[in-house]
């Protein structure tokens, strides 16, 4: 079966430890699916997000030992007012999250803050008034120039 | 408006070339979504994916001079059979990608192998026999035990 190209079926966050991790993201709401040792799977819109060790997923990189870096794959969730990346943002401090960057309005328009992770992973929180979400909150490009 | 907590608008991609790094998504088959000044995205299921200069987004953080690293956070792609995967995995490597491990069976009984892009950026290509996926390519997690 052919599959579109442009697509990810899972988003794998190396973390210290799963317990830690799993509980700042259920402290943001967040329900894991079903139970497997040694791992945690969010259902995300057409695809899973997984908490997996970060030792293990060096392994299973096939380069154990490597010490696996964080910051220059970030991940972002938009909002549809100012006041609601205000909440995430504060949400996430609550639940164990490090501010990076308080939300503040950026020079493309929007209006974003950045945290990390208990284990360095970054999040963004944006609104993005030039990309409206649809009612289920997924993303579709607008048209480009 | 209250959309689901677990979704992600858009996953950034810190590179060192932007034409570069856009010219090997290309080289897969990746078709950009209208172009602006200094960024590429992509659409995805319900999301996008940008590529994004590692430097600028070091400073879009809130941390000018950080060299923000990379392998924690992987990107995979599932297919339906392990031929597939032998495919999607030779496509990397003559479109630039860094071969991590050579597609093989793995312990939780499927297959997968693992590459980086020209910017370090980890992909997982895999087969997973317990994740069907739907006819456009998308995944929802099957009940837990």
């Amino acid at each position: 079966m052919s599959y579109p190209k442009q697509r990810i079926t899972l988003i794998t966050l190396g973390v210290d430890d799963i317990e830690r991790a799993s509980d700042f993201y259920a402290a943001l709401g967040w329900v894991p699916s079903g139970l497997t040792e040694g791992m945690v799977c969010f259902q995300l819109h057409g695809q899973a997000l997984m908490l997996f060790g970060r030792v293990a997923l060096a392994e299973d990189q096939g380069r154990p030992g490597t010490m696996l870096g964080t910051g220059a794959m970030t991940l972002c969730q938009s909002f549809d007012s100012r006041d609601n990346v205000d909440a995430a943002f504060a949400a996430a401090l609550a639940a164990g999250a490090t501010a990076l960057k308080t939300p503040e309005a950026v020079f493309w328009g929007g209006y974003s803050g950045y945290y990390t992770d208990p284990d360095g992973h970054v999040w963004e929180v944006a609104h993005n008034p030039f990309w409206p979400l649809a009612q289920d909150g997924s993303l579709t490009l607008p048209e480009g120039p």
